[in-house]
């Protein structure tokens, strides 16, 4: 089962058009994972930039469908790789079951140097857990 | 030649770690796009969005390395390819002389129902002069 | 007693200081005004911007202490002034009982020609039985 | 005269009304006061946030008349006021002569653990010297 992050599209996420600005799909994008980390990895943004981070080294996304003001989006994340210090994400995000865009990302663990780092025993122990669970529930 | 844009990175560019927050690449994306239809294909955006448009399908961007508040970034675009009514864009984004984001994306030509739509012969003669120029000067 | 809106200070409002952008604070203002003309005036935004709008004429804010990545923002939003088109707004905004922002803002009823208008009879009822029982509570 | 900063209005900053969207004029007057501080005070952000900072304590705007995509914005910056560790400014952004909001804010010089200081000597005097080229140019 993926986990799962609700967004309501508002006025401030669209454009001239009515609908969302793409490069606003990648905040919601980033605050998705921003809860993942805290919920899941319980590994929260607030307590990681001092000595280390989880920077996006690469993302694409395809835009299936328009997303309108008002419109409840149902952003599903799933974990499709955990390296040494790398993470790929993938991101199906749906509005009354209707595919509005899918994404895939790549996230790396760096230390406060800025360097990419194994990720530490705990976070990696959280992570395969999730992973496991999400095998198991069919995602 | 690329097409280029010149984008000084600001401080509402730059996140808690002093960088270029990644979806703020993607306004800047949208920025270089957007000042691409005025000045190459002269069909600006201020004119387009009653009768038509030039959504995003899809996109995807590498982050090379970070860049930081006050960096000068020139972003390069170039076409790819020309459809019936869609568009591909390479994006090579460098500080001086250094890379630090590649992407690429396609743009949909619509009509004013949303619909793909073949684009209009101007606009299209316009495109295909870039390109030519583009490759005979070895972009 | 004041409309609540909840906010938590997420990655994208933060700046290189590790704070808050004074300019997110303008779109969290905006978002409870949002979930104000949809929860208590019961005219959404989003199906509002084909023949009416409330566009800000005039907004001021006051910021008092930073706010960080993770803060848990409680934006109270009451009405100080019902006018024929216009309407008045007080912002409180607090984290754990501390003020981090005070704000006033006039928003104008306009119709599809951008003109001032008079609030309809049903959003001005609402209006005014909202305001009823702000005073009624101590707001 | 006052400092001037040019900003053509983009598709990111428009929203479904087709008009900028109120939060990214804020983003537009830091970006004003961000090259003041980098061009006339010759104390760039960049160099700025490990020791020291000026965030702005308190903003106000009115917003005269809405500013459509691909308009061109000329937005006057001009001092109002130079205190020990504060400094006042107004803003007048206008597009082809036609005001189109009027601001004032207020920043605070703070040394590298946020309290407020005064401005050191060199800041200063060229704060000083920019306002007696204001007031002998008329501005």
């Amino acid at each position: 089962m993926p986990f799962i992050y609700h967004q309501k599209v508002r006025f401030r996420h669209c454009d001239p058009a009515g609908i969302v600005f793409y490069p606003r799909y990648f905040e919601m994008m980033n605050d998705t994972v921003e809860d993942f980390f805290e919920k899941v990895v319980l590994l929260p943004f607030s307590g990681m930039h001092q000595d280390c981070g989880v920077p996006t080294a690469g993302i694409e996304a395809q835009f299936q469908a328009p997303t309108r003001l008002g419109d409840q989006l149902e952003i599903g994340l799933t974990i499709t790789r955990l390296g040494r210090s790398s993470l790929g994400f993938a991101y199906d995000a749906r509005c009354g079951g209707e595919q509005r865009f899918t994404a895939t990302s790549t996230v790396v663990f760096i230390d406060s140097g800025g360097r990419p780092a194994a990720w530490p025993g705990t976070p990696r122990a959280r992570l395969e857990e999730h992973m496991k669970k999400e095998t198991s529930h069919g995602a």
